[in-house]
């Protein structure tokens, strides 16, 4: 290893040497596109900003730093292939349709084997495996009828069979800058400035346009045949699910997260069964991308402010604390069903209105919004459900009154 | 907004000029500590590299990039207090015994309120609340009669009355590096090169010694008396988990995650039941720490190889693609237990022996270890038990000879 550690904001003169490795974003073929090399053995191949699995890159630097990791390793990618084909679709040649991951990500090392031959180092960003799942509430809905076992996609002891895909970002800048109706170099303004100076080539590496952010990726779990999807006489059943950690995993009671989505798999479930394609697209966005510290300071302080938790002001003290109500952005959102080739959802598992206007605005059509039955509604969490039905989320039941949205609701901290 | 973006790869003038703001490490008050400063807006005042909730200030940059945020916001900590006191304790006041997080992370708008007041943007790092939670796992213990309600830990309906707190990671350099016995230099540069040049203040401003990395905190949560803890008599049981979304969320069931942490809770409510307490420790490390991307791919690998899927050869697959068969390490996994005053684990719940050598490493008895019961593991997952008893993992039963690990016992992809 060498003594010189080169920093990154600027060319290195080698770079300039190099052939040309620019991506040509929605291009119509991968040949054309080009691959994404976030390389950090041999830098002057890089064409993105970041690295692959960045989420991840603090632990691969522990493990190489304690001499665990090899510096120089390259992965061996025998049999890792998707477990099912996925695309090409039309929507993957529009440079506009996909803009926060690689369409190609998944086929990365066969589409760009020539490169790879070549010494280059190409990664994939996406793979897509096969699985069994299970959920005790799956069960619950066998017991109660509501589900019913085929052998095929549903089986007897609840097991599920569902083709699943790890996502991670890959943004292309200008698009992305487009999308929001920002200009490209406000956004990596703010990308620099907002994450305390985390890569400078943000603001100062005009000419790389794509961007490897170290945050979450999403989960894709389809149920049904994936290869009937991006057919206009599929129809299609979805929830797409923002990480919450302390419902989905721990089944905490303050809010309506893993009931909506063990709700969502249900109807993804019965869509199979029926011969269409169920999705359930599952986002690493914790506490509406606020993160877990922000989440539980805000539940403290709608525990304990004077009148109690209520729905009339659950949006105003995320706001005093975060400065935002939410900061998850449902812009980027509908990439995956370009992804997919999906042009309509007919059955829509969702009450978020940011989240239907993001596919409305992508040119998606839902046909169906699918609200979540009062019974699997926690009490606690009737707070919530009541001040998202009364700032004009999708709601099937009655609109709730002034009168309502006062009444404390919520237990108190110490209950 | 000025005009002027100024990087961050050295000191600027002005901060020169500004009077110190040095951390004092494991300084014995935390007046003599000094609060941990990461503020966007003032730079001269920052003492650390990154910012508070690092994982997730991606997501900010969009926020304030698409005009939803005000760059200069900050936040309003009115009733956002912890819900039970933490600490403090002893082991506070040692430089090594907790370097990964900031023990003062949930007081710091109390205990720097002097320096708050004087304009300085001090944030919390870690948040604590009260939940109720309910996971079906507890109800089918509660009807097998392995569990009893009590009305005050566990109610009839399944739910159990929890403290949590979230913790977002604080990096003590210097002390992370002795942890893993290596020199600050290296540690630095490496965390610098893996992730693609992220903050170049890790090789340029060695006089800041904290860094807040973007990566998944942890979550703790409390069965019983939190303020029990620190104390000799009190009797605790543990379960340390890290992330497996696919089956803490989902139950896939080529893993025993979300089985092992049922069985976890079940274990610390019944020590909280006998007038301990007992603690879950939930870690974002997807994957081994490698992300869900590689461990897809490792799955493909796996259920593919020629013989197919069987434990002999588990751990090779994932070397094959990652460079290591895990990249989490525990080294600093013990510090949670040092933040709570704990010097003896009565009921430890893993079967680790990674986690098991780090705790005794830091001085940690662990008085008993408490294997899974068999009939909690998935069928599929017999191929990571195997091979783990094999490698040396701590278990109950009895040993797995060689032939037993060349069996393929993993279901095959198409299946």
């Amino acid at each position: 290893m060498s003594d010189h550690i080169v920093l990154t904001s600027h060319h290195s003169q080698s770079s300039k040497e190099q052939p040309s490795n620019e991506i040509h974003w929605g291009a119509e073929s991968p040949e054309i596109r080009g691959p994404i090399i976030a390389s950090l053995t041999t830098p002057q191949h890089r064409n993105a900003i970041g690295t692959h699995s960045g989420a991840y890159a603090i632990y691969r630097a522990l493990a190489v730093a304690s001499g665990t990791l090899d510096r120089d390793h390259r992965p061996d990618f025998t049999n890792t292939a998707p477990a099912e084909l996925i695309g090409p679709h039309p929507q993957w040649g529009d440079p506009d349709k996909i803009v926060s991951f690689d369409p190609y990500g998944h086929m990365a090392p066969a589409v760009f084997a020539k490169q790879s031959a070549a010494g280059i180092d190409i990664r994939p960003s996406i793979a897509v495996t096969k699985a069994h799942i299970n959920m005790p509430e799956l069960k619950e809905a066998m017991s109660a009828g509501r589900l019913k076992p085929d052998g095929e996609i549903l089986f007897e002891n609840g097991d599920v069979r569902v083709t699943k895909a790890a996502i991670d970002p890959v943004w292309y800048l200008p698009g992305l800058a487009k999308r929001f109706n920002i200009n490209e170099s406000a956004l990596r303004r703010h990308l620099f400035e907002q994450t305390g100076g985390m890569f400078p080539e943000l603001v100062t590496r005009f000419d790389l346009k794509v961007f490897l952010p170290p945050i979450g990726g999403m989960t894709l779990y389809c149920f049904g045949e994936i290869s009937a999807l991006g057919k206009e006489v599929t129809r299609v059943a979805c929830r797409v699910h923002d990480e919450c950690n302390g419902s989905d995993v721990f089944g905490s009671d303050i809010c309506t997260c893993r009931p909506y989505l063990a709700h969502g798999i249900e109807v993804c479930i019965e869509m199979a069964q029926q011969g269409g394609v169920g999705l359930v697209v599952y986002n690493r966005k914790e506490g509406r991308a606020l993160g877990e510290v922000t989440k539980f300071l805000v539940y403290n302080a709608r525990k304990r402010q004077v009148g109690g938790d209520r729905a009339e002001t659950y949006f105003a003290r995320t706001e005093c604390v975060a400065g935002v109500q939410d900061m998850r952005f449902q812009e980027l959102m509908p990439d995956v069903f370009h992804w997919l080739g999906i042009k309509r959802i007919d059955r829509w598992a969702s009450m978020s209105n940011m989240k239907h206007g993001a596919l409305t605005a992508q040119g998606i059509e839902v046909v169906e919004r699918v609200p979540i039955p009062d019974e699997l509604i926690p009490a606690d969490a009737r707070v919530e459900m009541d001040a998202k039905v009364a700032a004009g989320y999708f709601a099937a039941g009655a609109p709730v009154s002034i009168e309502e949205l006062a009444m404390a609701k919520g237990r108190e901290l110490g209950v």
